[in-house]
């Protein structure tokens, strides 16, 4: 069963919102090497789990962390549209044609559909399909897929990180990649559990570990609100598979705020009842003298 | 953030194995009207939320809950799923046409893909969509949106309903229906909340009342860890917008078991560790000498 | 712009119903062979048309029809699965493992989704693809994706044939496998018109022409409803390109009656009110008493 | 059965044609809340109705509404994609960067597949999908789908009115909008019919009433050619369920006229024979000497 | 650059036809974990590959080698459909429930739309979806990406060995196991060249390696017709991965005969030119008299 | 069984790398009209094949040339992604809004998901989908299918060429025209066979056929390294059904060199031991030291 916090695990900060930025991280969300990928994938070999408990309680762990991550997505993806339906007529409508090109490289939809808010597709539109999400019941080819998973998604998120400046988004990016890597650690290690892998093993290697975020490094992260005891399993203690750190258990906890995306832009044609601010009606007055019947 | 906790919302007993049914309630899982789906729309809507926290929070909750009805589901699924590899080769074979017609009912990638355990896919094997994730960021649409969802949801839970006799089944979807009803009445609410609705509104209405599940009716659900002080919203206090109850507010607490389904059968071709029950190795020296090289 | 009649443009009739036949009939519903596809392949092409009027008039002439198509081939459907739900639970419930066949035979999804009606999808449920229908803006390949959509269509349509003895659906097909043969015909008249052609082409030829439905071979049918002049396009008067009949120019009219599809069965979940004999309230009075709370 | 009219349901008309507005207009083609979607929905549940025939003609006369409503949208991407071809060469070859901006911003395959038309599918050219034609047999269940999909619908219409300065489009899509609020009523008093709604419900209410034209409004228009005496649901008399207006039924006439795209450009390697004007052959003659072998 | 041999690189023969099986084998051709995944994810690898050549030599040797099982394959579902539209009308009519059975367990678009051979779909008819398609440009990522594939087609492949008693088909999987489990320690082998893996890595192990075909146990195949001295890599000699062998290097040779599917089957409703042996004309007379117009 | 050589069947050159022209190319790989479904369509009804052996003759041939296509494409794909990840973080940061235009035209996941190779996907990032694979069982169908979709290739490559300035993409595109041509030129020769077509019949034709490499015009490419005679079939010999030429029979032989894509830029993150030259590791070395923990 599972539980919530108001806040997010990891602080999400845009410090200069950016659309086409905005479009490039739906690949980290909806996309084959994305976070809804893994988190489904995860908790369904979780609960198809047959055989020793213990991965199953690794499963459910680490699939309820990545709810975590497509959530800071999504947060990060809605602060990059902040502002984009300003004076979108003049970009489409190619009087300037200069400005006409970030329309070029944002997804329409984040407009026309959503309201300039995450959704459930990859970098260009494509919708997440749920034949990503795989579970075999055999635990060996599972963590292979998901060694793959992770390996995929760290080179996605390295990537991500080459193409912004922003000082907010490469902290988060960090964030992931340093995840990725010790979720990546962490499969290998049920591999070695299962009979094999006693050396160094690669992982996806030109991100320099030295950007990683030291606070969650090889931290196996358990997101269970019944606080067991550390589980015993070669993914929580002992020197991590690729050679270069320790395992440790830590009990998940918020290191970000609660997200508040603020009013909705008039020109998004949300409902009038949204353009409140908090529950303040004042605002909402003077918006339907204006813009209602 | 999101938490998990060991034990289900709710008790999933299968009585009789039926792998036909499992394929039934993949359309719950994986389907248009199923769960991922609601889950995944409800937390993007809050995570693409502007204008009254109020909203956020509500979807927050309720798409948390939703978590843990997919998980209800699969474990569904994988306990009516016990034992379809037993002399699954007769079948197949077409040496006994009768047991053969159960293959014609079941999903044969419940064999061949999953090794008996749920996918994210529909009664027919079609893959869970993202295009089916609706936020448009205008709060009246994504209600109507939300309401469509729970209403075709509870339709397809009563046909579940009626297609077993199974009593642990039926347990099980009697207290989906309940919280469908209960979410139709939220979103509704939530209407009323944006200038309609002031009498009876029809949900699906064949199902009798008096089959639902009592503690759960008209309960709102907080996942929210933090607990705290009951939202002021519509949809936790009053009459209830279809007019036969009373909203009330409720903290998430989990009323099933930890689920345990067992060690995989032999024919399956888990991995040999998997044989293990619990953590006990004896089990598996046998199953080593026996099939592995 | 679109009108429609309440009648069919020909009579459908199934003397006994049969869900798995009602499965197989989506593949000409909704699947690439289908005619959703062929409908909105002739209307996109017709919209989009440059370049000399008569393709577009002959496009949308029939594109028109094949509209009348689906509406009868979907009425087929729902009248092949009246009934199903009855002792449905028995089925799957397995307690007879050989009606238990027919289950496995049919789309399980008629029942849970559609409640015994028909959806846009094909035999194994597999959504309709919008990518399917193919419009490039050269008339010649557009006319050669034409007559490829027409003759999978008409290969399919025979093999539906032959798998019924239901008098009723040899007779909708037989109709339709005449009509198939005719587009192909016009289809080719068009590619002559572009060059080509002199003398007989192969259709798919398997099936015997004397099951013709005569009032309809070589008919180029006008569903305009301004009755213009018969178009002079080669695929109006002359000889068919099979060099087996003449081309002649017909304005639509229906042939079939109004369908009617009466009562839902009580265990499908419809709504109450829908369980009213056309609009006799006293029906639902009875049911209300009986089912609902 | 279904028929045509050369003229079109309202006026289309392009002042200046831009190739990005072409690619946005296609999400309310092909796209979840586009009218492909609408259209074959009400017509699949038309041709599932069981119980009172009120619902069925409903549903056939707006079902068919939208046929032409799909046409009018796909006259207007043909119109706004006039001339894209025109010196494409540079554009693509970046030997103009700016120019080049306009490439990003419009979808590629309407040149390189469809030939400056329409494609079944959406914004970013991802194809519709059949899963999104939902009729469950529950008359209540599928009204609120009906209402869910005008609802984004809308949304989605007036966003693409924001973003285009094109009189013809925002006089196109004014009509679209206005159809669209009308059909939300037409949904919400047949749920009222079925037991609810008494007062106000909220539709999308950003976009002001006035800007709807008023010839449209609230009118229920039978597209049935047997022209029947007025239906007297509750979606044809009466106030509407907005409360802002009188429903009323109007017989369907066309009020645009013929489209005509005129002759295709040589680059886009169309057919030869469709240089031709009309049927003037002279024209093709001079295309053929120049590009024909 | 590709050729082909007209003979099949190992055997396939089906000792009693089963259009049960021949639904499953689709699994191993379309599914997600099939070959056509596979060989187009190698193909795409070397196509895109940058760095040391060994890589992309390996991966187009590979690639190759599994179109010849993909050959195999469809070969073995259309010799698995022989005789499938034999008494059709009868199972389908539903005149003979047991019978009905069968029809239950094959893929209806088997006869409806392929005509009794294969199609690039899986089990359940869901089209193979270019998605599955990984290529990273990360070489680490895709190796991971490729063991990972292999062994969810590993535990495909064991589980289709034992739904089969059928010794052709047993023979053809013991083949294709014995390819996965090499192709395996020929990814994990590029690893270790990446830095890691000394010992023992687990591959999916409850199928017992004395059931491989040993000629074609951790042998290198390449499939260049230039036939170059063998490859450096650490695939290609010294021991195995798994620890329980020695690479070796062979030049590709087809060791099955030339696969001949016959005459179609009459009801199929082929083209009556095929129903000629080879080509005789005599029996396609016959044909002519008794079907053709 | 197949082969492959390690050079190309045409010469590949790309004068001036462009990523947007990359993005266009995709539309020839994994689009509809594109070469992955040519490939295996005529694969698939090869495999498939019942009657006389000369049409699976000729499709292996052919399905196995299509092979070579996609490989060439997709290698002009990575040829004109070359430099791709130069700077553009700059571009995606918006500090240089021109440059900005070029990401908008280029696919995002060319950088995020493939590292500057292609992909099995179309011009939108839509992947390819099995459904379009084509193969009913009755060749006059299948033959058609084979037209239209060498139809729209040939107006698809068209469009290409007309796009590009680039001497090398010209040059392979007409190589790609000519063989379209050829290859339709042969089905419709296989059509004639079968009993029809004696005159011209129309090929897509505003290309001029001036602009085809002569060397390839008509010529019948047979992939069988056991050079086996010449086929008898109308496609190898006699005038072309388009009566502008005569078949020929040859057989195939590389005419390209060996592609070499070089070593990936570091920007990209690929793996750190990618980014040696050849097999020297000195480069290795240095790089390690730079970026790698």
């Amino acid at each position: 069963m599972f539980y919530h916090d108001s806040k997010l695990q990891y602080k999400v900060r845009v410090d200069k919102p950016n659309p086409a930025f905005a479009k490039l991280l739906q690949q980290a969300i909806g996309g084959i090497e994305g976070e809804i990928r893994v988190c489904l994938q995860y908790l369904f070999q979780a609960w198809g789990n047959r055989g020793p408990n213990k991965y199953r309680d690794m499963l459910l762990d680490t699939g309820t962390e990545e709810i975590s991550h497509i959530e800071m997505l999504c947060t990060a993806v809605a602060l990059n549209l902040e502002g984009a339906t300003n004076d979108l007529k003049d970009k489409i409508a190619g009087e300037n044609p200069i400005v006409g090109s970030i329309m070029g490289g944002m997804d329409p939809r984040h407009i026309l559909s959503s309201g300039l808010s995450a959704m459930a597709v990859d970098a260009n539109g494509v919708p997440f399909n749920g034949s990503w999400v795989v579970g075999s019941g055999n635990i060996a080819a599972d963590m292979y897929a998901n060694v793959m998973a992770e390996s995929t998604g760290r080179v996605l998120a390295t990537r991500l990180y080459e193409m912004t400046d922003d000082k907010g988004m490469k902290d988060l990016l960090a964030f992931l990649i340093t995840r990725d890597a010790m979720h990546q650690n962490q499969w290998l290690a049920a591999l070695e559990d299962l009979g094999g892998v006693k050396e160094n093993l690669p992982i996806p290697n030109t991100f320099p570990m030295s950007d990683h975020i030291k606070e969650f490094d090889y931290a196996f992260v358990s997101t269970n609100i019944e606080k067991p005891a550390p589980a015993q399993g070669r993914w929580t203690s002992g020197p991590s598979i690729d050679g270069k750190g320790e395992f440790k258990h830590v009990q998940a906890y918020p290191t970000g705020e609660v997200p508040d995306l603020g009013i909705p832009d008039v020109k998004g044609y949300a409902q009038a009842q949204q353009m409140k601010g908090g529950d303040d009606d004042s605002l909402l007055g003077n918006i339907k003298d204006t813009i209602m019947p």
